[in-house]
Order: structure tokens, then sequence, then C-alpha cells
């Protein structure tokens, strides 16, 4: 069946999260001593709880928060997680089950199901933190918890520090842990890529089987509800399973021009036409590791030569960032340089008139690229850090009113526009090309194996096998 | 293709939301008179708010507020809504969203797009609630607000209040709104009976088309995830837009004899094997309103002696309740018959021995049946209130450790267990059927079509159509 996948999910080692307890346990200790301060505590941290919606009892399906995540890998609401500084010991609590839970959603597991599965040192109860904690603790005194706290720059949130009952018992630091463990968090073990690997494996896959669906629109009238029906079978089937997760939402984007669409607010609900191009970005989540990618291709199958224009533009650009990433390189560069590129394509098809460095000087590069060049992928879609070494890049190119006309309409950057020209892209939207990308000692390598070129994406599109013969699958 | 539904949604009135705000006007105003209190102040309501994963800016799928959503049908998140009790007018505070909104999520529609589309008199911003309410109450003193505050019983939360800034100018009422507001939402205008006659109807047919599909199980080796991505496309795809949703959980039940499975503690990860029973509880959500399905059936698409002995006690019992429900019967006393019917069966195919009404006063029903047998269903799956009229009738059977050793260790009970039969049973799991029922002014109607005999569901599973030529789709 064309809707299930033949990628097997790799096994995921019961070392992947020991390692990490490791690396942030000694980049902890070289920061204690750096410091000078002692050797001894522990970092606790909270999982997260089950939700329910709003004052129901419907429960939102349960994803872990995502630095416990990383430090322990549990995948069962309402634990705490900790780890002994002095003697590098880790321990998991676990909640106390009311028995009847045993009726309703399955056997009890005992402690050591826990300490097996997670490959800690010891499990005990969440109602057993305090004594547990202090039990093991050799200093006088207090003993002292590293919790998180530290403020999300995507979100603007601060993550929440661990609390429990008899908290008073023990002294808690909040400014050491979170600048840390986001640091561990950006550099990927080898069982971590390999994770992302799977990820973008069956997405790039179900993307892929996305295109051949696509062109069986037959009817201009159905509407995108219909279309996604249609269409997303089988990236769902891939990822909406207990161990495939969608990793990010997914958004279509076409002649509306909205960068995320298939919110709330702006429901896919519009009538898709011969013409029109379409813009999936979705990515599946693996044992909390994830993708994202973007394809954008023309509904019918056949690229208009306006709509090769902006593909093209875009996907020079998303090469040549790709070309250039090794480590050292500044981001800001790579951001400019996709930006220029897709200026001097524009000018290069009647779009833009004038010189493309007063237009990057004059800031044009944002009103067709209002977004970021890429982010930082990991157990998170926007995962956190300081320095990429899993990072997506994504340039796109729009025709937004909200930017277009006022920069059209400015006088200093008014004569930089093809208006007439510009006229034929009103209803175009947008084209966004997205893979995932590890920086790699040397240079970069693309984790994401989807068809780019316009004649591949026709080619597909018209009944021709992907990977095709010309192209060997880039998958490792 | 297969997994595209054949079905097109109805368009929804727009005079639901208008027909239920009337609704709740009328009883709140015949309630203030008959407590001689006077017929002026607000109903107010706060919709939902967007949430973030933890600290991250990974938004969750919105989903309004059930109480919201009844009055007022708004799909977008950050309104308040208020009722003049005086007047009878409807007023919508919306968001005032900020430019930048335009270039990342869509055009910014104006107040008179809400106003129309979900037909209310009037339609303001958020920050202007208190001169709005304030300059519309005509009585001297602080403005009366009438707040939902209530128990939900079935989760043990409280709704919230509507919170905002100024509300020390106004009075402010808890106790009620809530139980009025919730005795309306149980009886379903016809509006409401389509949208949730359409969420199950889509429902019936991915039911249907999930046993299509089960055959094609060749490898008994596969995991239940690739089951899961095998058989639930077309499900998902039925749902998972923009206009329909899942409205309960997924879950799925076999030999691990688990109520719900598929939460994060108990992951869909089990393989199934040649023998197997399976259930199927889905149920899609419509503009809001929702379905809840449950199928259960052979994964090798032939029942064997056992699995028809179980099959048939709880569809006896299914069918036996839904045939005496009508106006004025007593849920308690429905419960009792499909306990009894299930009893008996087991009695009948050698499971138990002696007098079946001593078991019953035993309590060995609940054993193997341990939850109700039905619950309301609307805008909640487990919709709010105190009489029925739509209900889910769901009896089941099922053969879980934790119940049923005790019942058979019970010196008092241990008799009633044929102990050497019941040992076939150890794995089975369970059956349960769940149909939609809507209880009309002499009887009931069976909302749900799904093949339910057992002649049905292994046709079906070997290839015949649904609705079969001798059964005429009960659609109306």
């Amino acid at each position: 069946m064309a809707s299930s996948s033949s990628l097997s999910p790799p096994k995921v080692p019961k070392e992947l999260y020991f390692i990490n307890r490791e690396k942030v346990l000694n980049s902890l200790r070289q920061h204690l001593t750096e410091t000078s301060r002692p050797l001894h505590g522990f970092v606790l941290l909270q999982g997260g709880e089950e939700q329910t919606r709003y004052c129901t009892d419907h429960l939102e399906l349960f994803r872990q928060e995502s630095y416990f995540a990383y430090l322990f890998g549990v995948r069962e609401p309402g634990f705490y997680g900790a780890i002994d500084i002095a003697t590098g010991k880790s321990i998991l609590f676990a909640p106390r089950l009311p028995p009847d839970y045993a009726v309703w959603l399955g056997k009890i597991k005992p402690l050591s199901y826990f300490q097996e599965k997670y490959m800690v040192n010891m499990v005990y109860y969440t109602d057993e933190i305090v004594g547990v904690l202090q039990g093991h603790y050799k200093e006088p005194g207090k003993p002292l918890l590293f919790l998180l706290h530290g403020l999300n720059t995507d979100s603007n949130n601060f993550s929440k520090p661990a609390q429990f009952e008899g908290m008073e018992k023990f002294e808690t630091e909040l400014n050491t842990l979170h600048p840390i463990l986001s640091e561990c968090r950006v550099f990927k073990s080898d069982h971590e890529l390999a994770l992302i690997q799977f990820a973008n494996d069956i997405s790039s896959e179900a993307h892929v089987e996305e295109r051949f669906k696509a062109i069986e629109l037959d009817n201009p009238m159905q509407t995108q509800s219909v279309y996604i029906s249609r269409v997303l079978p089988s990236f769902l089937s891939a990822c909406f399973t207990s161990t495939y997760r969608i990793a990010n939402g997914i958004y279509v984007l076409w002649f509306s021009a909205v960068l995320h669409y298939g919110h709330a607010a702006a429901p896919n609900d519009r009538t898709f036409e011969d013409g029109d191009m379409a813009l999936l970005d979705m990515g599946a989540e693996y044992q909390f590791y994830g993708s994202d990618i973007t394809c954008s291709f023309p509904v019918n199958g056949k690229f208009t030569s306006d709509q090769s224009l902006i593909y093209n533009a875009v996907l020079k650009a998303h090469n040549a960032v790709i070309n250039a990433m090794k480590p050292g390189v500044c981001w800001v560069d790579m951001h400019k340089l996709a930006e220029k590129i897709i200026l001097e394509s524009l000018k290069k098809g009647g779009v833009m008139v004038g010189n493309v460095d007063e237009m990057m000087a004059a800031r044009l590069g944002a009103v067709f690229m209002p977004h970021g060049l890429g982010h930082f992928l990991g157990i998170d879609t926007h995962d956190p850090g300081g320095y990429p070494k899993v990072i997506t890049v994504e340039p796109g190119c729009y025709f937004i009113d909200a930017l277009l006309v006022p920069a059209m309409e400015n006088e200093s950057t008014s004569k930089f526009f093809n208006h007439e020209v510009i006229g034929r892209f009103k209803d175009f939207g947008g084209v966004r090309i997205e893979s995932d990308v590890l920086v790699t000692a040397n240079g970069s390598k693309n984790m994401t194996s989807v068809p780019r070129e316009i004649s591949d994406i026709e080619a597909i599109m018209a009944g021709a096998p992907w990977p095709s013969n010309k192209t060997a699958p880039s998958n490792s």
C-alpha cells in the first residue's frame, strides 16, 4: 500500500539518555570547578504533567517536556529526575499510581521497569523525593538543588523550575543549569543524529508521497480540506502513531501569502485551483527527535514560467547556503547570501530593477523573505542553543501585500520594483524550500532527501519513481 | 481513492449559535423571574487562549472552550462574549492583533467580519470590555456579570470564570449561569443534531474503512504502530483537517485488556497476531460537535467461537438498551439490563455458573464491565448535563486480571466462575460496542451506522460492500 512506509524505525539505544546525562554532568562539574564552587548537590528536573482540555476530562495527547526528555527519555507523565553531582548517579521519581489505574490504563509497572527502561541508577516514588535526596547528600546543611530556570528566546516563556512538597528543606540555585543544559542540547551525539536522520527519512518519503497524490486533483472546486484529506494521509500515517508524532504543525500555504497557514483563524478551507502553488511545511518526530521540511510545488504538476522564476530563486539560495556552511561561518552572512541571491534572481526575471547592493542596503530582502533563514532543530522544532549543529535552511520568497505595498509606495524604495510585472504576482503566494542540515567538521550534510529540481518534481508528479535512477538516495 | 470520503459536510447554519444564545437567555430570564431577581446584567464568557508547549514556541492545536463554542461558535482564540440580559443583544470582543500578524498569519480581519460570521449584534476589541459593558448598562450601580463557574463531574475540574482588567468595576455572580448553560447544552437543536449526525456518518464510514484494510495484515510480526499506520489513515484523513477533528482519543485495545490504550504509558506498540481481537474507539468532530463510536472485530476477519460468544453477549446488551430507551426510562435500569444480558450470555456459554440474579446482587456485572454504560455527547465527548438527549450506549465485556482475579479468589463470588473455561480467556482482552443514540419523543434513534452483526463484519472483511444490499443506509 502506498500509504505505508517501508522504512524501519531504528531501535533507540538505551545509552542515548545516559550519554546526555554524562555530558551535562561533565559540563556542570567543569563550570563549578571554574567558578570555585564545590562539586555537590543535585540537578533536579520535573517532567511534564498530563493536561485536560479546559474543565473537561478530555486528555490532551501527552508530550514530555523537552529538557526532561533530553536527560531521561521518559515518555510517561508525572516524573521527576535527579543527578547527584558528587557521585554522578541518576535517580528517577515515578508517580505512585492508584490501584484502579490497572483497570483503566493497564498494568502498573514496578519501579524496576523504569530503572531498566531508562538506564538510571535508582527509581523511587515522587512522594519520596525529600527523604531520598537528603539521604544521598553527604555534606552538612541543606542539600543544594540546581533547578531549571531560563528564558526561551523564541517564545519569551521561562522554563518552570521543579516544585515539590518539602522544598523548604533544600537550598535552590536557578542560574547555573539552564545555559549549560541548553548548550549541551545543541551538539548532537551520533545516537541523536540517527534519530533525527530517521525523522528526516520518513518525512522525506511522506513529502514525496504527497506530490504523487497531488496530481489526482481533478475538480478545481474541491476545497482545501478535501485536498488535505487526500494528500495528507500518508504523512499522517507515518507520523501520527505512538512512536512518531507530528513535530511541527502542518502548514499549507498558497495564494493567500500567509507564512503559517492552517491555524484556528486561517483554517485550511480555501479552494485550490489549477495553476496554484502549494507549500507543505511538515516534519515527523521520532522518539522526541524531530525534522522540519518544506516543499513547494504547483498543484497541477507543471511549473509556469513565473513559478519557475520564483522557485529557482529560492532553490539557488537554499543550495548556496548549504554549500557555504561550515564551522566558523557567520549565520547573518548566510542570511544575507540568501537574500542577495533571491534579489538577483528577481532582477534577472524582471520583477526588480536597479542595483542589488542598493536593494540590500534598503532592506528589500526582508520584503520577500520576512523570516529567519533557519533555526536549530532537535527535541523541539525550534531547539534552544547558541551554536548551530543541526539547523534548518529555509529560504523563501513571498508576495505579501502587508509588506509589498508599503515598500512599493515608499519614496526611496519604489524605484526598485517593476510595478507592472509585480502585478502578475498579486495572488502568487510564496515559495519556501527547507532542509535539515548537519554542520560537520569540514562543511555540512543535508539530512533531507526530497526532489528539489523542477525537472525531478515534474517527473515525479507525472508518475516517475523517487529516488530516480540518476540520483542515488542520499541517506547514509 | 478509498481514503477519501464521498460525504459532503453540511453547511453550518449561522443561526445555530444564535438559537443557542436565545435558549440560554430565555432560560436565564425565566430563572431570574422565578427567583424574583431583576432582568439585567450580562452573561460574560471568556473564550480559550492559544497554548504553547511548556516553555517553547511550539503552539498546541487550538480548540475553543466548549461553553464558549456553544454560545458563540468562535473558532479563533482570545475572544470574550457577552449577552445583555435586558436587551438580549450579543456582543463579541475580539483581540486587537499586532500589525505583524498580517505578515505571519494572514490578513487581519475587521470587526465586521466577526459580526457577520458569528451573527452577533456588536463586535468590539477586548481592551474595550469595561467601557462597552458600562455603556450598555442602564441601571444604577456597578453592572452585574453572570460568570461561568461550576464543577465538571467527569474531570473534577472547575470551569474558569472570565477575567479581564477592570473587573473591580463590576458586580459578579458565580452560581447562576453554570447549571442553566449546562442544561441547555443537553437538549440539542435540529441544527446541532445535523452536525452530530454528520460526525457520526464520517466516523461510521471511517470505521468500515478500517476493517476493509485490516484483512491486509499478512505479517503477524508487524507491530501495532505499523498496523496503526496502515489502518488509520482513512480515519485520520476524515478527521484531521481544519474542519474535522478527532473528537476523542484513538484507543485501540486488544489482548492486553486495557480499557483505554494508546496513551503515553501504554503506547500502541504491541504486536497483533492472528486470532487477536481489535477494539477501535474513535470518533470525528465536525464544527465542535462530536461522535464517539467503538467497533470490535477479529484482526484476521473470522470470529472464533469464543470471540463470537463474547461479541454477541455485548451486542445483545447494546441492542436491548437501545430498544428500551425512551423519555422517562431510568439510566441505572439500563445499566443493569446490559449487565444482566452479558452475565446471562456468559452463563449460557459456560463461562459463569449459577443464578444470574445472585451474580447481579454480588456485583459481578462490574467485573466484566467496569465502566458506565454511556455518556452524554455533544461539543465535548463527555458532554455535561442532567438528562440524556444524545447519549452513547457502549456496553463491554473484558477479561481484566486486576478485577477478575480478586473476584475469582473471593470466597463468596468464586463459585460463580467456571475457572477452567475462564482460563481460555486469559489473553482475550475485551469487546466494546458503542453507538451514539438520540432519545426521541417515543423512543430512540441510533445515529451510528456501522455493521454490527458478525455475519456482516465477516462479509465486509472478506471484501463485501457496505452498506450491503440487504441493509439500506440508516442515514436520514
